[in-house]
């Protein structure tokens, strides 16, 4: 194995390579970048991939790691309906690991951030016993902005494209789930290249009144109990209606468990008034939209099964949290 | 050892007790927070404590550990000279924490933030086989902004407080340097429980025309290699003139290679114009200020020795990357 770069190193090859907006002042190699004053109110958040929790080195490219990094905090914004701007990104660092590395991983990362429109404005790099990308991400709120706390009793919930690819992808790759050919290269391509739904996100923040919304990171089930707990609302889920893709039903049937637990697929959760039918709203948003349930007054949510059982399920019941505890630690 | 409590437990316990100004629309709870549009122009920077590398818990309190996460990054909002706004906390927790511990270190990081009205408006929390912080912090540029770039020749470089304090301090826990009574505790106290030099930051950035700046948070003669390198000027530095503590004095002496290399110190290292007195300075910035040396054509940093000897040193040859190399991973 070639010797690890160094800190300064990763910096000054971190910094080489940078594209910035013109709101970028000042980018990398000062004690703080400095950016110009924004035209709205600022979206703000932070995430993290941590080796053998969040990814394993052998699954997939450096690129894409780098990426996925991004695409992470990227979907927090599209979940409020933001346009992302600027990031500044921590890299742990662990011995082992080549320049070449750090070279791949930085232009997946260059290049997702490119590709939104994020300007990578700073970055730190310690060392660490695992490899772990955090990245603190602004946005720029829209006009309106989407919040977990919005949902009223009628409102209808969508889902943006299929859910439980990525957790099924993620199986697969832990060699928990046996697949094969086609369905497998598309459920692990969810897992490792997710998209964040940003125009998606946008779109909808401009329908008046102002929708609820999450993205699906941890889970369908755990993340509308995110939204009926901050809204004080509860909801109907209609387990016929969840969008599932032909890989899912391919390798897992009719099974719902990982469409419903499953996390990591950064599609969008959100809940809108009656009067938009899923074929407008998929017009609209530019995404396939599935309706399926509603809210209603009280506490929890019911799966109502494909034979009008009704079930009662606690948010945390399932949801990424359960599924990563047999993963890969 | 009590049940690690887990992220959700977490991430409760740290939006419970906060408090916001009215710059937070939105605080912890949803995708991203959301910020009223700033006044100026922004400082943003990102900065980590990883245990095993920046703190061993055997040392010092949860809560001096969370105020010092902060602190890393304060220090940063100093050397610009901005003030610093609203922050977003990566916390990686491994097994074998206590609920009890989160909450002073909780308690450490909000009452940090409080007394440098900085808003905690987000966080995410993750698992890992090492406690990290990792902090992005937002600021407020002044009028003017103190820049790593901004040194020209002639300028005279100061230093704020005494170096290399925190590094023997270091030292002293890790079990590599002995001492006792009053100066070990002076120094151990200057590692665990630095302080960020925000007051004496925002006042010189008043000063016209912008002084150079950076915190000393690398090691004095890495931190002035930075300022050189990004101002394409030389030092001169003299080795008399370096300030070192009584407590630094009796433990090391007049050996300067911690005061030269130690990181960690949080003071301010800034170049001005000439004609301005360090008494003068003091007066001004609030804080004891000394002049070392002055910035001349050419490049690189030379050491100026009591008895005249001239020594050129590379701004990498000694440095905090150095010393942690000689730590406890």
């Amino acid at each position: 194995m070639s010797k690890s770069p160094g800190e300064f190193e990763l910096i000054a090859r971190l910094t080489a390579k940078l594209r910035q907006s013109r709101r970028t002042i000042l980018g990398p190699g000062d004690d703080c970048a400095i950016l110009a004053r924004p035209r709205a109110a600022q979206l703000f958040t932070i995430d993290s991939l941590v080796e053998g929790v969040h990814f394993d080195l052998r699954w997939g490219t450096a690129g894409a790691l780098g990426a996925r990094a991004l695409t992470v905090n990227l979907s927090d914004i599209a979940a409020m309906g933001g346009v992302p701007r600027a990031c500044v990104v921590n890299l742990a660092i662990r011995p082992g690991l080549d320049a070449r590395f750090f070279d791949h991983l930085y232009a997946g990362l260059a290049g997702a951030a490119d590709a939104a429109g994020v300007d990578l404005v700073g970055g730190n790099v310690t060392g660490a016993d695992a490899l772990a990308i955090t990245i603190a991400l602004l946005g720029e709120a829209g006009s309106s902005v989407l919040r977990r706390d919005a949902a009223r009793p009628v409102d209808e919930i969508f889902v943006t494209g299929t859910v439980g690819d990525a957790a099924l992808g993620w199986r697969i790759l832990a060699g928990k789930q046996r697949a094969r050919g086609a369905p497998r290269k598309f459920l692990v391509d969810r897992f490792l290249n997710p998209t964040a739904r940003l125009k998606a996100g946008q779109r909808l923040a401009r329908i008046n009144p102002a929708s609820a919304a999450i993205d699906i990171s941890d889970g369908l089930w755990q993340d509308l109990g995110h939204v009926l707990e901050r809204s004080g609302v509860g909801a109907e889920i209609e387990a016929g209606a969840i969008p599932l893709s032909p890989a899912y039903r391919a390798v897992a049937g009719d099974d719902l468990e990982l469409a419903l637990s499953g996390g990591e697929d950064y599609e969008l959760l959100f809940c809108v008034r009656p009067g938009h039918s899923a074929a407008a709203l998929t017009r609209r948003l530019g995404v396939p939209v599935r309706r399926i349930g509603k809210i209603i007054r009280g506490r929890g949510a019911t799966l109502i099964g494909r034979n009008g059982a009704r079930t009662k399920i606690a948010p945390r019941a399932g949801g990424w949290d359960q599924l990563r505890a047999q993963g890969p630690r």
